[in-house]
């Protein structure tokens, strides 16, 4: 692998610095409470701080899956006084589309409110497809909720292409 | 698992009666001829007939790499004639969002040319989706081409959902 996209890794923002890590079982509150603070998200995380906090318990699951799982990733950004400011979550695509193409997933992409606008969503999307080019992908592909304009404008910004429709069925 | 996912699966559609089954190495050409059957695959899939056939050895890499995933499945269907009609691609990606939700992702659909309008997609897509039952997938995901309206059209009449839009990145 590339060096460069090793965890943990500093990224100097201006006015700051921040650090990329594999996160931990111990930061599932606090991703739980990023996904949460979104005017989408908020109506299907459960509340971080439930009594008991039997609401994160598959939240913890989840973690041990992805933590599991050799082609899958979640970063979480940590800033200087410790606090979680952002994360996402990549998934490695073998597949045999595109000349046996291996894609990159971003999933669940947030940077903490604060954060907006900083250069932290650009700075993590450039080292997550650089990581994802260190693991052979082509291709790097997310879907974003087209209520999110400001998100979709964020990206085409940094070069994706509104190429395809996102379609979602519910399983349940 | 539920014994109704299993492969391989037999399907009978009015006239006809196909087989699902778990892709083999030996299924690549047939597969990789599938995708080139569309007028976006052509211009990006290798021709199978190609001299020599090393056209093919990346997708016999990729095949390798998808079949030892055990978070993937490559699904072909054959007709009673043993021709390959029909593919598509899944994966079980775990994750935090959405309560810990495991999501169903569907890549690389394709239905051979003369069984189009059969009603094989609109099986091929319902045991993919019982499959992704069987396996706590709780939300299927798939993109498709803004230029597929025909595509689009039929993933909705099956109840999928153009909630997102779809972007993706060169990584190359």
């Amino acid at each position: 692998m590339d060096a460069s996209v090793d965890l943990p890794q500093r990224l100097a923002l201006p006015g700051h610095v921040v650090t990329l890590e594999r996160a931990s079982a111990a930061d599932v509150p606090a991703v739980v409470a990023l996904l949460r603070d979104d005017p989408i998200g908020a109506g299907r995380e459960a509340a971080p701080d439930a009594p008991g906090g039997e609401g994160l318990a598959p939240y913890r699951e989840a973690f041990a899956a992805v933590d599991a799982d050799p082609h899958q990733l979640l970063v979480v950004v940590r800033s200087e006084e410790g606090q979680l400011v952002g994360t996402l979550q990549l998934t490695l695509l073998h597949g045999l589309s595109r000349g046996g193409a291996t894609r990159l997933q971003v999933e669940a992409v947030r940077v903490a409110a604060g954060l907006r606008g900083s250069g932290l969503g650009r700075a993590l999307l450039a080292w997550a497809a650089a990581w994802g080019r260190a693991h052979g992908a082509v291709l790097a592909q997310l879907t974003t909720d087209l209520r999110r304009e400001d998100a979709r404008r964020f990206y085409e910004g940094l070069g994706w292409v509104h190429s395809h429709a996102g379609l979602k069925l519910d399983l349940r």
